[in-house]
């Protein structure tokens, strides 16, 4: 169905914030509309911490029309109904009188019902969900839903689904377009990147994010490294350690560990099971309580499987390499000790499909 | 670089035609153009053992202009200069005085020679060879360069490269749109589909051409069949043998075998070495010399994998559908014996990417 005129306005706004800018809070933005149907009132909202987007909107319009009481608001999410950095906007609403609001997407955390607020006060509320305002706010709603970071899982492969050969070799499979889309692309949007110590001392990267040769800029980096093999001194030279200011490292092992590596590198325990699988839930949920709200896994086949088995994922980013390794002890992209049948294979919901350079990058989605 | 003006509207009329029409000939346009630039002549080989494109065009051109001498003729493919099933185009240009002849791709058939005919009668001759016509003739220069069918291997996998669970289920991997992608594109503009007992055995498929439910159409249908299994009675009622009456199988096996399955069924011997594997030279220019100029693979992982081994394939269409098997014992795309390092994995060209519903097809070339 086609977005109504003012929503897609709306969804403009709020489509030309950097989610990156907000977080973590959503991205909004907000129309004002008089009775003649003419946009009075714009309003995005800009920056963590500074007004929402309604009330951008409703002081715009108040410069040309001191009366809002009968216009409508137009706004890509449910408005808030609660004290936070900000006062409600379903309070500013009301005051104006304003005789109609339109959303395009409810907000999932239960503190908001903005809508039960405006109807009690007898406004007239539309809710018109709509997928691209949905897709907007995928990782807020991650967020909201379940207290954990998004997850965007990235693998190159070559066609026939290997991630490296029998000896771990896997630089490079992917082109230079796919690897300059991971660093301004995949890496950028993310939080931070998430790797495993075996991946880390195989490959040794950088963790970074390459622009050019002359701009190189810092990335947070969460690493899995159950037995604290990182703090030893003979990785003290790995890269990851090298050329950080300002950015963190947050290492993960099964206990914790007085070692001091560098000042902005952090050690913590997290619960592994008596198989020495990581508990994934106990895990993520302190990644989202250290203010990890989108998360870039760069690791290797096991972590992959593990995350894929246990739907602990949001989505998965794919780059087939125009190559065939046709050798079956070659690493697949997807380490499992499960046996599934096909009737129970995993099933993902494609986002997009695209070409860069001589490689294919596949998108898919979680269900 | 731009195609020019005048080669494109000759391979626009080769473009129109359905190559099925004219093999094992290629498929050509041509265009007449006189002093003062204006087109005066079209003409396209239409069916085999018809006259050619050239002759077309130069009878629609002597319409209006008696006179030819001042004229050029902007052909896609290199005149032919021997008697075939029509006299030689050459003659015929030079017959009418024709001033300039621009050709679009050459003949692979030493046979052929029309360049050097074309000069030694002093008529100027422009090779500009275009990518996108060579494309054109795809199979027919394969044919010609290598004696043997153009060969497209087609197969259906899950994103980490499964082509069958471990019990060897694989319906359905690739969605409906892929299905009838095979059908009415692939299997049709091939003259057979290649595939071998144990496949037809597993899947007992049918092997035609499935437009619909009620435009179904037969397809021819090769075999290898190394022990002959097909012939005996308990397959009899396998579906390739049914609703047949113009398409014919070709069953290869090791040895001769005088069984008559039914009328249109064949069986031949071929090479296999002493490891049992088909020597595939042989056996492909044995299907050559049969009339089959184009195939299409549909096979298992093991027939795929030693076709991309040893470099006897054209073309890899591949459906991924969204779905993850994630066990290491499913079947594999490509089965080998191979021991292969990263930086002796096979290179592939890629062609083109699309989406069919929700599978992703990607098709390559071999370099």
């Amino acid at each position: 169905m086609e977005m109504n005129h003012y929503m897609r306005a709306a969804y403009e706004l709020a489509k030309a914030v950097n989610p990156v800018d907000v977080r973590p809070n959503p991205v909004v933005g907000a129309i004002v509309v008089c009775e003649n149907g003419k946009i009075i009132g714009k309003g995005a909202h800009l920056r963590y911490g500074q007004e929402h987007a309604e009330v951008h909107a409703i002081n715009d319009a108040l410069k040309s029309k001191p009366d809002l009481s009968g216009c409508c608001i137009y706004v890509t999410l449910e408005p808030c109904s609660h004290y936070g950095k900000t006062p409600p906007c379903t309070e500013l609403i009301i005051q104006h009188n304003i005789k109609k609001v339109v959303i395009g997407s409810r907000d999932p955390n239960p503190k908001v019902s903005g809508v039960s607020v405006l109807q009690r006060a007898g406004i007239e509320v539309v809710i018109d969900e709509d997928s691209s305002i949905i897709e907007l706010n995928k990782v807020f709603f991650i967020n909201q839903n379940f207290q954990r970071p998004f997850v965007l899982i990235k693998m190159a492969m070559t066609i026939d689904g290997k991630i490296a050969d029998r000896n771990g070799t896997s630089k490079w499979i992917s082109g230079e377009a796919s690897r300059a889309y991971v660093h301004r692309i995949l890496r950028s949007e993310t939080d931070a990147i998430l790797s495993t110590a075996h991946t880390i001392i195989k490959d040794n990267p950088f963790f970074n994010l390459r622009y050019s040769k002359d701009e190189i800029f810092e990335k947070n980096l969460i690493v899995l490294d159950r037995n604290h093999q990182l703090i030893k001194n003979k990785f003290s030279d790995l890269n990851i350690f090298k050329y950080r200011s300002y950015s963190r490292i947050d290492i993960y092992g099964d206990s914790d560990q007085k070692a001091t590596v560098a000042n902005n590198v952090c050690i913590h325990s997290t619960h592994f099971d008596q198989n020495g699988n990581l508990v994934l839930d106990k895990f993520f949920t302190s990644l989202y309580e250290r203010g990890y709200n989108h998360i870039l896994v760069e690791a290797g086949s096991k972590l992959a499987g593990t995350l894929m088995k246990n739907n602990f994922f949001d989505e998965l980013c794919i780059f087939i390499a125009p190559m065939v390794m046709a050798d079956e002890n070659a690493v697949p992209i997807f380490h499992s000790d499960h046996i599934g049948l096909l009737e129970e294979a995993k099933r993902l919901q494609m986002v997009s499909i695209s070409q860069l350079d001589h490689d294919c990058m596949l998108r898919y989605r979680r269900y």
